[in-house]
């Protein structure tokens, strides 16, 4: 089928695609489309991005750490040489601000993983290379094959497909990676995926190492994320697409990596409210309002403990969503599903204290919007009162008492985050000793007296959860090293002869600083 | 339903259980039912486990790795002083060798395991503490919860699922154990299960730190890796049961970790066979007929290059397997579906060389077979030739040259092991060069020069693989601390105040001697 559409970039050429149809993403400010269109592949072109992409694994197995730290290097440069036209593009597919939001903090946090993840590929300790010397067995983890990577709609660069974060550790981790784009961001999936392809070339790492493909039906994302040549899947996005991609994953037998909804609780206690209301007040409104609620860890579930302070911070918290902007949001589908979240809960006997209205702005926009239940309504129904309302709202829970507020969080799903506010002297901690280990085992991160939405690309970082936040709560999506473990396979040698081991693997450590676990202790050196 | 059946162990006191019915294992020897008559459980049972596993998670998460050491040091003392009971009890169970086999191979191992896990616990490096000091960022492996663990039929003592690895591994990671007893050995899980409790209430472990369930439904089965209460499920043993409780846990997001079948291929080139032949005869059949070849790692398929070498190496490994007594086998069970297997393989047209009879001796028992095929029939249906024939049964493949073999090669299922016998002095180097990466990457752990069924309990080893040989490729069952880890969860902890922190990510190492990744370097020193 001739279609006139974007070409898809596969096995390092950038040629047509074997195209069902076409797609445009929408101008989310004119609410329009935008002009280019793109193609919806057919399995034909996955088919084909598949084989090379063996093929590219095949010759990336025998890369070393320091090619691909180049390769990574190389492309950060590019992407920052193309600044200009990533932001501008961004800009028009996501209405994210410029500045600071693309221009001055998600750009340079996208070169910035790059530059970790080829740091983490030249020295070597991701793999955890592991020596047992009397024994002779040695083991590490090696490149898994290669990776497919779906993004999300609302990091446009941070976690794009073909640049962000699950893209840096899955190539770091020396496997080829396969691109499916956001489709609300095809465009700047493209530039991404030109200066990637530019940078393959001029490193001399294979033509397959970045594939692109706009779309694909479902049937055909599913086929894709269990076919016998991948080796994984990274999946950022919503949790009905996710499940569906993990169902097809798992009945394959195939790593999947999941990161989907989460509400991200927060518990103001009262002594933290007694002393710095107005403070809380600030900083809730604008992590829950900033980049419109559209962040993974946006606070959407506030619980307090009945108290007139806490009515002076729900309050509070009122007069701030009415008096902040309420911005544009990502696409048509994140305001109807916003709108659709809003008015689950309010079915469900959720108070409406404000908003739950069309936006002023021209764009995709609902005014800032906040909700209230009593802690014995949540516990009728905890399904229902953690549906996710992704955007610019929250919903707060006044528990009668403190054993209340524990079996809230009891009833919680696996969050991303859980974050405590507690008195600086001391006056909440009976409390938080009550409330924090039950929180702490259904998140991912615990925070005290910080709000969840930075996420520092940090080795201790953990942006992982249990289960339906991502699909297994051993993996973290940001922070390197660890986020390259995922898309290693253990491999163990067994009297292996020293010149067929692995590089990271024989007695000369290869780079002189790769940390390896020899004979029970972490160390730079050599053996012997 | 009042039965005359043995008790269960739940919530530390052995009780009646509550019964749908009763089981006997065989005696294989006798090929009749052994005496004592056991529980198959209801829900209710399951039920009441995991209520008190949960309650014991929280306890256990209060408790230090020293502690936790305490009781799996106190338990493997035990085990040694009831060592005669149990070797008497396994092998009329199982009809494994009392000697070596029992008692001074696998119940030595199994205290090892259960003493190395609990160094681990004391140390605490396995839980990869990981800081972050200019962001106060920390995270480490916390336990995950109750694990349910599912032993096979085939070690009795080393993976049984009240004792052996996956019960260590899981405990040492702070988790308490619901073992699902293998049928085939009811009194042997049920004499471990007592010593257990005896050493939990010793040791002040909470009381449901390991429960025991006999058998259950598949149905239950199933709900039971399912349930929301349930950490983690580690399950070894055939590949229709595992895949039926993989699909269950998969859907309610829970994790397990499998060991499936594995047919591990051994490749014997041309330049080995010439320099020793008669020697790898002997490893070969020795390592194919251990233990009637009941091995995970028992070497089912063995890939030569046709060649008059090859032809008298079959001639001798007929010789041998002729020559050789037929062990008995574990179980009814086994011997059908040994001889399903091999009757398989012949229909789809493997050349009988030897065997496929009934054996000589009076207990579950077939004699020592050996199969051929060419090189072409295998590519013809690669599915059909790697049904697993779990027993003392093998099948040769003789490829025509070396790129028939390398074909052979890429059709492999994922296996825990793979081997390659060749040369001494580089004859075979070209060849190995060609075939070893392709069979690398599509099993566990490379061998060279030996047979894969030693399985070292080595901080290096990986007894693992790609699926379906496991569930993820990521995660070994042998080898600690790395099998540790997959009993855990990534939590973080983000500007928690520093008394709120667990031990393990506080500024002074807890233990002196803990391993922890600070700032990008690994040190067992504190912080400031």
């Amino acid at each position: 089928m001739a279609i006139n559409a974007q070409p898809v970039l596969i096995a390092g050429r950038w040629r047509e695609a074997h195209a069902a149809g076409t797609f445009q993403s929408d101008d989310p400010v004119a609410r329009t489309p935008l002009p280019e269109a793109f193609p919806v592949s057919t399995w034909k072109d996955c088919d084909e991005a598949l084989d090379a992409a063996v093929e590219a694994a095949e010759a990336m197995r025998r890369l070393s750490g320091e090619q691909i730290a180049a390769f990574l290097e190389k492309y950060a440069d590019r992407i920052e040489a193309r600044k200009d036209d990533l932001v501008a593009t961004a800009h028009a597919e996501t209405a994210l601000p410029v500045s600071p939001r693309l221009a001055d903090v998600e750009l340079p946090r996208t070169t910035g993983q790059l530059r970790q993840a080829a740091a983490a590929a030249r020295e070597g300790s991701w793999a955890m290379p592991t020596i047992d010397t009397k024994n002779n067995i040695r083991s590490y983890l090696a490149p898994l094959g290669p990776v497919a990577v779906f993004g999300p709609n609302n990091f446009p660069f941070a976690f794009n497909s073909a640049a962000g974060g699950d893209f840096a550790a899955a190539v770091a981790a020396g496997n080829p990676v396969i691109a499916k784009a956001n489709t609300t961001q095809p465009a700047t999936s493209r530039i991404f995926a030109e200066e990637a392809a530019y940078a393959v070339e001029e490193t001399g790492l294979p033509a397959a190492t970045v594939q692109l493909l706009y779309r694909t039906s479902h049937a055909d994302g599913e086929r894709l994320v269990a076919d016998p040549r991948l080796g994984a899947t990274a999946y950022t996005g919503s949790r009905a697409a996710g499940l569906n991609l993990k169902a097809a994953a798992d009945k394959a037998g195939k790593p999947i990596y999941l990161e989907l909804s989460s509400i991200n609780p927060v518990v103001v206690l009262p002594g933290a409210l007694k002393s710095r209301m107005s403070e809380i007040a600030d900083e809730f409104t604008q992590s829950c309002l900033l980049g419109a609620g559209q962040f993974c860890t946006n606070p959407g579930l506030v619980i307090l403990l009945k108290s007139l302070e806490s009515d002076t911070f729900v309050s509070t918290v009122i007069q701030r969503f009415q008096a902040a902007p309420a911005g544009t949001l990502l696409s048509k589908g994140v305001e109807s599903s916003l709108a659709e979240g809003v008015t689950k809960l309010r079915k469900a006997g959720a108070r409406l204290l404000t908003g739950d209205a069309p936006g002023d702005g021209p764009g995709y926009c609902r005014k800032n919007t906040l909700l209230e239940i009593r802690g014995a309504q949540f516990l009728d129904d905890p399904h229902v009162f953690q549906t996710e309302a992704f955007g610019n709202a929250s919903l707060v829970v006044i528990a009668d008492d403190i054993a209340q507020a524990e079996h809230l969080i009891e009833r919680l799903e696996g969050n991303l985050t859980g974050c405590i506010y507690s008195d600086a002297e001391g006056a909440d901690d009976a409390i938080y000793d009550r409330l924090a280990p039950r929180l702490g085992r259904r998140v991912g991160r615990l925070l005290n007296d910080k709000m969840p939405t930075g996420v520092a690309v940090s080795p201790a970082m953990n942006h992982g959860g249990p289960y339906p936040a991502t699909g297994h709560p051993g993996f973290t999506a940001v922070g390197i090293p660890a986020a390259l473990r995922r898309f290693g396979m253990l491999q163990c040698f067994d009297n292996v002869r020293p010149s067929r081991l692995p590089a990271l693997l024989q007695d000369k450590n290869p780079t002189g600083r790769t940390w390896r676990f020899i004979d029970g202790q972490w160390t730079q050196g050599d053996i012997g």
